[in-house]
């Protein structure tokens, strides 16, 4: 089992290597593993071999060379985030659009070079961002791709064409749409989605954090544990049962902030949730009035797919994979 | 108010032509148009200025000069057709994928060399082959893009760049979904869907057709009248309330075989009827039981598309439209 993973020096990208490398194996032993990103990921300790590169996956050449070595599960991570791609609409076609078909025209060919031999599986990160208001109260998997950001139109495109190559047999694909990752770890950030995890990590250290919107602002959330999970669940599941729709949007705990901070107290106590800071800013309110509140991901449960069960079990997650297992308030 | 046309030789593009030369405005007076196609089309007898000419939208530099001349209004019809798009998988996407892109991006490098001072209107031909099975009863303007071909994919891709770069400003774009097209003049032909127009068209001349499929196989239609009005509308109508939902399922009339069977005695008589011969396919019977029933077109209605309102009006627009008002059985 040879594994190339894109984006390897990302968030998710990092923990999903580090996971491999512990277990050694993705249903199969693992034998080899390529760690690429724009940065040279850092390799984990690991019983297989593991090379690690920068590779820019805009550039055609770079993605067949990466491709020529027949990994047999391929995780497509590599991406611009929404910020980025909406401020530099050339660079997120690029590395979203381009790169993504870059990848999978690398395989297709490939794939009949080997005159159909070579058939991996390709997991792709896609995102609810594949979604734009207005919404049902709950969004279901027949609800319609309607992104409002560039990232979110790369996304859904990229969802398009893995759904088409793997309907025509090129590989096996199966995307994720990944809902917002929280507890974050890492220093705050300026991303409107920030405050979710600011307002659970930093209380958490002691740390004051901003909240910038209001109580009863809901959205859904998986931890950095669960995200793995997803992609080891793709990349090792029974795809015969999920006929042609090879996207599905992942279960996450819908709650709103006031939910997240009375999880805070039952786990942390009083004195953390004091250290959250309220100062509204309108403009954070009105970028997140216009995300998704509460996703139906029956397909997902139905095809294996699990979450946290509650606010509560994310932020323990936190603590236990990046505090040591000890609150330091 | 100059125009430019692709897919100018296909049978919408040449009646969407000819009826801009007969009318020789489209909201404003027309000054210049510029026709396009694979093959050269042939210009209408018009009281302003037509270029034709060939060109391969696939050819980047080919489509960079016809967005040169900034046209006001551009309508992209040129397409790989389905069959040929799932037969020949790089030529599909490198018309339908490529093409488009490089139109719209054309357009975008036009628009901000011009400091935003150009801006066209751009009608977009999506198709109703964005929609997969397995259906809802009545497909609304909510359901999501699940296409099962190429040319759906295709499509659907357009369609999400469309609704991207009309977000940004860079164009004002509507995306009509077609549904079939009847009664289609010329010959009969061999795709899966030609049935629907043969068991119309033929007998209306006195010829024998074949129908292979059940009486109660339901399709939803519009007329190539209806098709040309549609592209006219989508040109001059007011896109503000369109939001950023950009492309749109166009009305039809959603009837059985049976019921188009009863039209054409109702519109020609017995003897129309009689030359309809039952030769059940089963390929044809199963891959137009994989297709679109019926759709639920609230919001082209809203926004004042319109259709034919039976399926009898169909056939009559075809007998004036093509056969100079005279029945010939």
């Amino acid at each position: 089992m040879k594994i190339l993973v894109t984006g390897a020096a990302g968030m998710i990208g990092r923990k999903l290597c580090e996971r491999l490398a512990r277990e050694g194996k993705l249903g199969k032993p693992i034998t080899a593993m390529h760690m690429v990103d724009v940065v040279e990921p850092k390799a984990p300790q690991a019983g297989f071999s593991i090379k690690t590169g920068t590779a820019d996956i805009s550039n055609d050449a770079a993605v067949r060379a990466l491709v020529a070595e027949k990994p047999d599960t391929i995780f497509h991570l590599a991406a611009i985030v929404s910020g980025e791609a909406e401020r530099d609409f050339d660079k997120g076609y690029a590395v979203n659009f381009d790169g993504t078909r870059f990848l999978f025209d690398a395989v297709r060919r490939e794939h009949q070079a080997s005159r159909g031999a070579y058939k991996p599986r390709l997991v792709y990160a896609s995102s609810a961002a594949v979604f734009g208001a207005p919404f049902p109260e709950g969004i279901t998997d027949e609800f319609h791709l309607t992104p409002l950001t560039s990232y979110g139109t790369q996304k859904a495109i990229g969802e398009l064409l893995l759904a088409d190559h793997s309907r025509r047999g090129f590989f096996d694909g199966v995307g994720l749409r990944f809902p917002t990752i929280c507890v974050r770890p890492g220093r705050p950030n300026a991303a409107a989605s920030g405050f979710f995890s600011n307002i659970i990590r930093e209380p958490l250290v002691g740390k004051e954090a901003v909240l910038p919107v209001s109580d009863q602002v809901r959205h859904s959330h998986a931890s950095p544990r669960a995200a793995v999970e997803f992609c080891i669940h793709a990349a090792t599941m029974d795809t015969s049962k999920m006929g042609w729709r090879r996207s599905l949007t992942m279960p996450g705990v819908s709650v709103t902030v006031a939910e997240q901070i009375e999880a805070l107290r039952r786990v942390a106590g009083d004195k953390a949730v004091a250290l959250i800071r309220r100062e509204p800013d309108e403009l954070v309110e009105r970028i997140v009035g216009g995300w998704p509140e509460k996703f139906v991901t029956r397909r997902a449960k139905e095809l294996g797919f699990k979450a946290e069960d509650s606010f509560d079990a994310i932020i323990r997650a936190h603590i236990e994979d990046e505090l040591g297992g000890r609150v330091a308030v």
